[in-house]
């Protein structure tokens, strides 16, 4: 069974992250993806390590399933090659920074001329409009800006990045749902049009939770750890071996994990009565809670914990992440084939259908795997002429 | 003129976060969202402060524009209404623990009895299958399990929580892309679905080049702080007076950066010619940077650095954001009309279309603000059968 946008054409631009996450989460729903590279070098992720058998991970990762043709955006006989792709998809994606479609012979206005209908959809730091559009951008620079970086971390240490890179995904998630709202409204007004996503306004969007607070109160808000900044026990706290996640909820949460832990007498200790009390002397409950929390492993305490009802859960690395018969079972661990290299593990696909399932099948291509598939398939053309084009550096 | 969903109806059984962000998301794009509250107590969200004038700004900001309708889950008469809505919408979201749905009647082979066409969406912690379906989950949970908080903090120091809610935002965004790909498959099967998204497994989707580095080389991911695995400087660093994000990528930039900064010496500093000597002999080029880098104010440093072409960027708080003149011309702050308590602030949408363009103009509704609104108008009731609903309390 084909996921569900099983016949829906991608041309992408897209290169290193943002760009390629989004058009990997089309393909991965099933759509085919023809992505444009460079001849010779091909996307700049590439580059990126580590390797498995010459082939960057980074690039693997969320190009899976996609294919590559390559092409010379500067040669007049590419571009006419891609003036022909562009009438056969229905999207278009490009994270370049703004006007450099436009300089090449792509910008919007020339392609719609081409195709009315196609949803083309610019990804970029700052957005095709404002007064940085056309500053360069980073996962950091985003997250750095867009405010996310104010809010995480220890109070009173250096700020963190998140440990992922939410400044291009966040853009590329917010791009693949504007994708597919405009090929909805495409059904009934037979019309395409421009997308325009930034990182900088993703990051916003992101943490509107943040925003809100500061609308209602006027008080910036900072980094608080893993701390709740309301409630208490509400964070991750060491253990005997690792770390552990404790939630305590409602004030009756309080007084179960006092009875289940052993310690009854905190339920009289008039400093811990509430949430507010507790957050009023966390100086004196933070040291308390630590040492009885490094009395137990983290197994031990979530197999004490969870059956009382109590909220916990592990901080899993990566390799736990990996090996978790809950995570294998999900299939968000999966192997894809390589021609060459054979069986590859990637992450799976969050979005689960019952009807149209989603396969992640094949690893990511070589440079221009599919220049001699797409031009003979995709345009009718001859192999003699595409090793014509080849021959004259245009593919 | 309206957004891409526009004429899109979506029932609402969504609270607290993930599942009203989908909903969210959804309505920003235009759809008609009808939430299900809980006569009289509503959306247990709404008890999350700050309150502005009595008003939730955690559930305002999640929940402009949709239209709220009063239902006793558990009354005979409220399930009859919900069944005849059932009928009436493309899209129902549900976010309870898996299970609940089933037992108060609302299970997908109910739903789909009713309407076969119907897309019905359940984000839950851990899906709806697998040894951890029943489990329940917060989004500190989903972040802790899924491997996201091992990769965010300092190294050495505790591991902290993205300070944002990312276990359910980005279940809710996975959520969202996923019913629009079910939307697009429907125009051609005429068939809906059932879409299973789990808080932990969007976790792994998300922090995939973790994975990707665990898969090629073994080594388990560690957090970093700010700093680049395989690169540097391209880290946050303390300024004179805040924080500057500071990116060199090619050997060139770092080149060009000693120039500008006036410390051509480090050029012939036999420790930090390239990326890697630099990350080699980082305990000598950590402290250097570091006074170097007080020397200025963030702003002096970007005005230096930027127009040669090095990239950087603030590390901005929430208020700076806000008063961003960037972020006032995309509109990624917008003001929404509140009937009883005048003009709010929330965050905008980093979606903009240039045919659709995505309108938030509403706050949040009162509980049960439309219910007679939506009684009447899309189930055809008299303002009588509905204050008969409400003295028997159905509704």
């Amino acid at each position: 069974m084909p996921g569900p946008l099983e016949g829906v054409k991608v041309l992408s631009f897209a290169r290193a992250l943002a760009g390629p996450y989004t058009t990997m989460v089309l393909c991965d729903l099933g759509a085919e993806v023809v992505k444009i590279e460079e001849p010779g070098k091909g996307d700049i992720a590439r580059l990126n390590g580590p390797f498995i058998d010459g082939i960057s991970s980074y690039f693997l990762s969320v190009n899976r399933g996609q294919n590559s043709i390559t092409l010379n955006l500067r040669d007049e006989q590419a571009k006419k090659i891609i003036f022909e792709l562009v009438k056969k998809v229905d999207i278009l994606v490009e994270n370049f920074r703004p006007g450099v479609m436009e300089r090449l012979g792509f910008s919007y206005e020339e392609i719609t001329k081409l195709n009315p209908k196609i949803i083309y959809a610019s990804v970029s730091g700052f957005g095709q409009k404002g007064p940085y559009a056309l500053k360069p951008a980073f996962d950091m620079i985003a997250q750095g800006i867009g405010g996310t970086v104010s809010i995480t971390g220890e109070p009173g240490r250096p700020p963190v990045r998140v440990g992922f890179s939410i400044g291009d995904i966040g853009a590329a998630l917010f791009a693949a749902i504007a994708i597919l709202a405009a090929l909805h409204e495409r059904e009934k007004s037979g019309k395409g049009q421009w997308i325009d996503v930034a990182m900088m306004d993703s990051q916003v969007a992101l943490c509107e939770n943040a925003y809100a607070r500061y609308f209602a109160t006027g008080e910036i808000p900072r980094p608080l750890g893993s701390r709740h900044p309301l409630m208490t026990p509400f964070q991750i706290f060491p253990t005997k071996d690792e770390y552990i996640v404790l939630i305590t909820l409602f004030e009756e949460d309080w007084r179960k994990f006092c009875r289940v832990v052993g310690r009854e007498d905190l339920l009289s200790d008039g400093r811990f009565q509430s949430h507010s009390d507790r957050i009023s002397n966390y100086h004196a409950f933070e040291p308390l809670m630590i040492e009885l929390m490094k009395t137990k492993t983290t197994a031990k305490w979530i197999g004490l914990l969870e059956p009382a009802g109590i909220m916990c859960g592990p901080v899993n690395n990566i390799a736990q992440v990996v090996n978790d018969p809950h995570v294998q079972e999900r299939e968000m661990i999966v192997e894809v084939e390589h021609p060459r290299v054979g069986k590859l593990k990637v992450t799976g696909t969050p979005m689960k259908f019952n009807r149209t399932p989603c396969k992640i099948e094949k690893a990511c291509p070589d440079v221009g795997e599919h220049t001699m598939e797409i031009l003979c398939g995709m345009l009718g053309m001859s192999p003699e002429d595409v090793e014509k084009l080849r021959k004259e550096g245009a593919i």
